[in-house]
């Protein structure tokens, strides 16, 4: 079987992940983008109305790889859901090691990049967001019988992801992964609080039930 | 007493303080600068050799300021080590609500905009960082006797930075508060726990010794 050429727009979604995440979005050239995808400037603008179409169009193409790229590699490590919360952040760790540090989020250089009135793009990379957490807080009720009764599970599935990008954020500076590293300690220390507590609960209502 | 005029680098400060937050380092051109600082270009280059000598002095400006701008602001609210450190977050929690979510942390937007490459940038943001966990563990060791022995003060200060950073990112994009409230929720529970996994091995020692 051959396999189709890439199109224009799969060259340019290539090009300018790349590039957004390397450069940023501000400091990359439509020139840039052709020049890396190897298209003339007909063929963008034939399928791309401005540089903000195709910064719209990746970040639908991040969401679209969310489960493939970055999740079911994260869940087949383990069948355990909390492990597997685990298992998603040490994803990101592996893109920092393997870039020194350089590369985390792609999503979140793009929430603090991109001026907060553009609302169309901030949209798309709140949904970003939402389809991240929304897969955290799967695991998390999957696991709901090991988390305390009280557990807000909606907050904590948002609090790994501030955990990832507080983290990659301060690797990014530092060219170190111990900040990345200990703000994991630290939660997987939250986490273990919470499954003791939960774990305890029941051990004395069992004993008061003796 | 009559005040001294500010100086053309006190105003480029200022112009390039606002600027590199409303828009992004990339994104402000130095006529944009001038404009806004009400500076001609001679007068610029006069004090600063480039845009990135400006950002430089910007990050330096940023340093000097923390503790009269965020530190002492925050530890005037409190006596209590523990609760100055939430005191410093309420701070970035009035800066979001004030500003419509816009306005988080100008050092956090820095940190993903600005070229990995680019070391001496980072390295100023780096130091940066170092202050402001530097403060907090300051107040964690002044707390140390109410907290878990083992407990890593260095690890714990870097998460709260994380908590801070990863919030206001999320209330950025999302234009809501609550991202931002329900991680600061979930560290103030991590808080609790560890204040009373302190105190609770105190109680049971006491018990012991009785």
């Amino acid at each position: 079987m051959r396999r189709e050429p890439p199109t224009a727009r799969e060259l340019l979604l290539d090009a300018a992940r790349y590039l957004f995440w390397e450069k940023g979005y501000a400091a990359t050239g439509v020139a840039e983008l052709l020049h890396r995808a190897g298209v003339n400037s007909g063929s963008f603008y034939h399928v791309f109305a401005s540089k903000e179409a195709l910064l719209l169009a990746v970040l639908d193409n991040y969401l679209e790889g969310l489960a493939p790229a970055v999740l079911q590699p994260a869940f087949a490590r383990s069948r355990d859901h909390i492990e597997r919360i685990f298992a998603i952040l040490e994803g990101y760790r592996g893109s920092l090691l393997a870039t020194g540090c350089q590369y985390g989020c792609p999503i979140g250089r793009l929430a603090l990049e991109i001026e907060a009135e553009n609302l169309p793009v901030h949209q798309r990379i709140a949904a970003n967001f939402t389809a991240w957490t929304t897969a955290v807080r799967g695991c998390l009720e999957a696991a709901r019988h090991r988390l305390p009764l009280q557990c807000d599970l909606d907050a904590l599935a948002t609090f790994v992801l501030t955990t990832m990008e507080g983290g990659v954020m301060q690797a990014r500076s530092f060219r170190r992964m111990e900040p990345f590293d200990q703000s994991v300690v630290q939660l997987r220390n939250y986490f273990t609080y919470l499954l003791d507590q939960r774990a305890g609960s029941i051990t004395r209502r069992k004993r008061r039930q003796r």
